[in-house]
């Protein structure tokens, strides 16, 4: 949704799998200049778990997970689906799984893919400074890479690239406040959840709803965590889902009888969003009620239905977890330290508390 | 179809249409500071008509003129959808709609709408080079813009702007060339157009197909010119229109009955497109035949079948058009002259030649 | 020094004063857009003003004040040129002097020639990362510009910027540590100090040393700051002397009998320079005195002599000083709040704390 | 002294032949991928030839070949440096040499460092273009390098490349006329070659010269090609003569009592520069004389001194040759045509003309 307020952030999952690939690669060859031993086979393998560590996001991930299937998580889908790739590809792909799943012995590599410093991260948030223009988050990623080592099976930084990976970290927790939790970003994922509610509320209650047969599946069958790994038939049409049948569906559902329902969705496709309060301390309550029932009053719903416009939520965000798998930097007797105790200024070990924002949305008719 | 090449080219008509109406302020700053006098009206009135000069295109303009809304041209849909739009806004928009006819008596305005240095070609070049990643079409927009003048109403360039417009004449002529007509590119508007035109048949002969409303209304009525504009309910329904209706539809398709439309849509949807042949010469014709037949058979098709999966085509493209809009450069004295004569090389000449090519499109199967 | 390091660094103030004052122009109509009245003589002024705040700057400034002018303040010549033009343009300078000294009455346009948000740091912030490739230094200065305001006579910044604002804080600080700390640099400035401090040494003791004239003025000279600013002659040749001055002499002086200062001088030329140490605590002072002495022996130096090649020193730098001229945060009910506390992390206190570091210098060859 | 139109420009020939040799690097990875053998010594060898390609042109090296060191060809010394260095290594650039010469049995390598695609052209193109802010000289320099390969021991450019190599003679052409050439930088070159003129005749005649060592050196002895390479201390001097030396004494000579001297040093550091005009045919030869008369009188001049204020120059470009060393495009079918034949516009074609121009320059007082 960040294209509401961006309009150039319109790139997708695949240019991100395609990007953290390239950089794989790059990294790989840095790694082995180092005098790291990688066999053709582990970079293959790292290249493959990169290309699809994402594969198992639908549209809209968040949103979707809070509406449509609920309680499935997208790392199990990815899961699933390199599983039936590596059926496919005569078990090719039995080491890129384990270096997902993290048990492949060569632990500098899981973390590549997924850790700290894992090119998931190198390559987002130089993508999303392009699309967006916005310059805080530019990286060095390129130099980032060339001071990866690795030291006991774990990726570390020599210590001249400690400047970077502050900014690599400063850059991140601004790139959350600026862009991917924008007020306005927030209002349109927030009607899109609510969109999908109602929209399988409807469904569940037998109110028949124009949607593209693999959104269809979804608005009309309820299936369980179980049930979605248990029949193929789930996945199929999973992974027939896109953006496309989202927005295409939600364009016709303008003219549904429902009044809820369409609404929302002239809401969504006028950009006509909730306004949106971010606050460090709870929405005053009495407040939230005197909004909830100004908005029944004014749209005369009822209250349940007045909890599709005005409502509440907490959001969150840290930008470095010094937990088990924090970023080491390598000294140069080749003793190890953490980033935070290694940067001059306290300013990172702030970092590493999680930051905590109430949100309050209601619609700007009131 | 340019990001099946270049995956980043997601950018819409919408990014476009900001970056020109950008443009126009800049430009109207520039011809004021050399003294020619344009109102805050008709300041206001330039950004709407160039803001709105590509209103009228449909999703896949030219794919979607050869198969559903045949003869009816987008020029003439956007003088509609502003003269609604002067409705709406108490007649605010009849300045620019004399601008964009044309008619307004500042001839200078309408050359900066739609003219050989209008702002549509400033911006779209810049932008698909930005979003392509192609550096030949990087243009010095915002050196032009500086060296733009009016004489006698004609917009002219000043003589020290003459490489700068050399180099967006040449850059123009290689983005044809290197993007807009790169083969692939070719490959996926022909399937998109097959596509269509299958669709309609199919409906026009009572086969029902899954389709957003939309895009439904299109393929269910034929409109003719004339009923386009002559009642509200079409442009209604081609307004809803865009290519989320378009991708979602052909995606349910993969799955129908008809052989043609599902193979088609598969091989958009899979990305296993027609093979492009691109000639000087026209293709040998008992070669096409012979593809033809080879098609067919492996097919099964009937020869009137084989037409959406083996036909031939011309595309074309003149980089400069020395015609009655002409480019002309203003020289010290305040004489002006063509820029292909200013040009202190042939090479500006030769570009005013129409080049023609042939394409040939057959599938990979065989 | 940088280019040791960054090649590319080969910028001047030259550039970064036409930078600024671009800089000025568009805040100045940032300003006025929200309604802030500034007269054109006030625009003049101000951009007089930050064109010429670095005037008084000799080549290698700091180098230059701490061995050839020392005790003349670069701001008290910056400030002595400033009138002698205003003599010479019939005192049209003399509200920029005003604006520059801060005695004008709108002290948000002093503000913004020296502040903790002034154009000088915006530009050459974002200069110095264009040169280096330190991507690092890139700052939203076209934003923070943007979100610029007046309250109460002095600069603010409008609450949406304050992320912008922690990022200008963040990268500063890096590019100190990164760039202009950075041990090469140090390293080249440090054997520039003793070539001018030994040049002259050796001139005041009447040693004939080939210079330029307007350096030969300076080495032959013993200039107390009274007399700098007394008599003319010196500003004159001050006025003329410039990298090449300093270049074309140190690389004659590499041929000259006094081995001290042709051996800096071959350092310096061959990049043959000090190793540099940078620690956050004071080195060991007996290693430190067992260099000195190992230089001595090796090199055939007294004690005296040796200081020229072994020695220590202290480096700084705090990235946000939130003493009288801290940035102010201006919040949507028009109350002001300083960004450290504005800022929802502890991080930017941390700036407010000056960082500083320990240095030996001691040649390679031992 | 591009530097005069476009401030940034002050990167060197070091920026340029390290980032000639880093193309080298990417280059040879490319030719090796295509399955060209090349072998490590190979590699080091073109690495080297590249690395030094010009390390004997002197400072503002045109200039300087025709007023201090008259008809010593910068190839010679560039050669003469190479053997020297030779020595010094033991023999380890002897492959290089055989490169640089055109020599060794891989004729492809030399065409990589000398050519009409050579990796020199590749370099600068971009170069100029990022640090004047000239965007028509942005070329793909990393396209091209991926569509290089041999043929036959030739250099030749896959097919599908040829829309990049058309840019990138275009844009060298316009690099000339609007960098290059570019009139003040014209002004700019001719007044250094007049001040360097009267220097050396000055200094024939006994005058006494303010010059760094180096500089004196070819001001006060007349060196004819063959001495120049027979003895060492000419070499020597020449070596380290650079900017600085030219410019530290030229400012040294603004008040050298030679009226003329003084006054064309002073056009030169206050940017007073010749009026340049450049026109298709050669000035009028009376307007000329005029010129030249009113010039004498109003600078009180014999008619031989007024030849250094007011004369006239022939320039020229040519952006392709299509001699011997032709651009060749490799077909499909593995047969290759020139470029001025492939590309399906005339415009190449004539870029194999050379454009002469003609200037008149004189000085701006009268």
């Amino acid at each position: 949704m960040t294209h509401l307020v961006y309009p150039g952030a319109l790139h997708t999952r695949f240019h991100h799998a395609l990007g953290a690939m390239h950089l794989m690669g790059l990294t790989i060859d840095v790694l082995r200049g180092k005098g790291h031993d990688i066999t053709k086979e582990e970079e293959e393998s790292a290249n493959i778990a990169i290309l699809l560590h994402d594969i198992g996001h639908g549209p809209f991930s968040h949103a979707l997970e809070h509406s449509l299937v609920n309680g499935i998580k997208h790392e199990d889908i990815s899961m699933l689906i390199m599983e039936k790739l590596n059926v496919q590809f005569d078990g090719k792909l039995t080491q890129a799984i384990l270096i997902f799943k993290g048990q492949y012995h060569k632990n500098f590599l899981t973390q590549l893919v997924s850790g700290q410093l894992d090119l998931d991260r190198m390559d987002y948030l130089n993508r999303d400074s392009f699309f967006t223009g916005v310059s805080e988050g530019v990286i060095s990623f390129d130099r980032i890479i060339k001071m990866l080592n690795v030291l006991d099976d774990n990726l570390v930084i020599e210590e001249k690239g400690i400047y970077s990976i502050e900014n690599f970290l400063i850059s991140r927790r601004l790139m959350y406040w600026q862009v991917y939790l924008h007020k306005t970003v927030i209002a349109g994922e927030q009607v899109l959840v609510k969109i999908l509610k109602r929209a399988k509320e409807l469904s569940s209650t037998g109110t028949i709803l124009f949607a593209t047969p693999a959104l269809s599946h979804f608005l009309t069958n309820q299936i369980s965590e179980d049930a979605f790994f248990k029949s193929d038939i789930h996945l199929a049409h999973f992974a027939q889902l896109d953006d496309q049948d989202i927005f295409a569906s939600i364009k016709a559902w303008r003219e549904h009888p429902d009044r809820i329902l369409s609404r929302l969705c002239k809401m969504l496709t006028d950009r006509n969003l909730y306004k949106v309060e971010i606050t460090n301390d709870a929405p005053d309550v009495d407040r939230v009620q005197r909004l909830k029932e100004n908005t029944e009053q004014a749209l005369n719903l009822t209250a349940d239905e007045g909890r599709y416009f005005v409502f509440t939520d907490v959001i969150s965000n840290r930008a470095y977890n010094a937990g088990d798998s924090n970023i080491n930097i390598l000294l140069k007797n080749n003793a190890t330290i953490d980033i935070a105790k290694a940067s001059d200024l306290s300013n990172l070990e702030s970092l590493d508390k999680t930051v905590k924002k109430h949100i309050l949305c209601y619609p700007r008719i009131i």
